[in-house]
């Protein structure tokens, strides 16, 4: 059986290498660990051109989360990949509404997306969310359309669908809008992975 | 609000995009909906020059699929992203054992690692199986293990973790033992969404 190496010792050499690769290469501090973390999960360098972090992004979620916020998903795939148990002993817990039954039966009844469905029952929630949105162009379109309605003010907007139909436009009218935080991967690139690797550098940013 | 496509509509223009940016490309017609797939999980062009395919893997996984075969995978984000309606109908379930709290506790008292003790596990199911690797290192090693030992004969190793510590290597020894039908990510890049697409881009073939 191969040599063991600790989990942690993995990423920490990970990271060293990811350093080394960076080169000269200067990231923003504050932005270094989320950038670090999403090169980690893709193996793309393309990241540390394609993210882009409106002032103090990073900043303000790391206090949201702090104080017990909520994330909410589009995929049960992001909703996997976010480290809950990190997130629970922070207050805080994940939603992701896309698959419910119910959800589907009244977009269909009302003629709109279920991703739209989804962001308005997000946006009843009780409490402050970070949106980590890694599939869908509509997600993206319909939170925009909810803050414009003045119905909802995300925390935090992680922008990340992936893909090749409405997705680059989704992305840069999240950016243009700057109505909440976000980060944002430019162009086609992104995922469910993506999402979240970088709620996951958040959380890992407070506790490990 | 948007002027809204169907899903099916979005990704069959998605695909449309994908085929005229490959231009002159041309891809074994055996493997094209997968590598394509791929690329529409990710936007990432490398993985047509990435993705190594055993002789007719994707014939045999279809074949073993289209029998009843379960799917075992290396993460919760693997297993959510799969489409198990489609599987379940064809008589198959996914497994993830990488979590589960006894896996955890026979493996410190063991000392081998978690990824061992679930491919273990997996090895003992009474049904033949297509394991879907996408972040692991330790898991593929683990396969060839048991594979070289007379214990395991997969259905098809899905090869694709991704990362910067024995991920390349855990690779390039699947493609050499050649001891099972392989679909590998060659290289850094992969992900539990690729590991994810790729079994979907298999199951959309026989049923959608």
């Amino acid at each position: 059986m191969m040599e063991q190496m600790k989990p942690m010792d993995i990423e920490k050499r990970s990271f060293a290498i990811i350093t080394e690769l960076l080169g000269d290469r200067r990231l923003d501090p504050e932005n270094e660990l989320v950038i670090k973390r999403v090169i980690h999960t893709t193996a793309d360098f393309d990241y540390v051109d394609n993210l882009a972090f409106s002032g103090h992004a990073v900043q303000k979620a790391i206090a949201a989360l702090r104080a017990g916020c909520d994330i909410v998903t589009d995929t049960q795939m992001v909703k996997a990949g976010i480290n809950k148990t990190i997130l629970a002993s922070l207050g805080g817990e994940v939603h992701c509404f896309m698959s419910d039954a119910d959800v589907a039966a009244e977009a269909k009844e009302r003629g709109v997306t279920r991703a739209f469905v989804s962001m308005e029952r997000a946006a009843a929630l009780p409490k402050p969310c970070i949106f980590a949105i890694g599939n869908a162009p509509t997600a993206l379109f319909s939170l925009e359309e909810l803050m414009e309605a003045g119905k909802l003010r995300p925390a935090l907007i992680i922008g990340v669908p992936v893909g090749f139909v409405n997705v680059v436009e989704s992305k840069e009218r999240i950016i243009e809008a700057a109505a909440a935080p976000y980060i944002v991967s430019r162009g086609r690139k992104g995922g469910s992975n993506v999402a979240a690797a970088i709620c996951n550098a958040m959380l890992y940013q407070i506790r490990r």
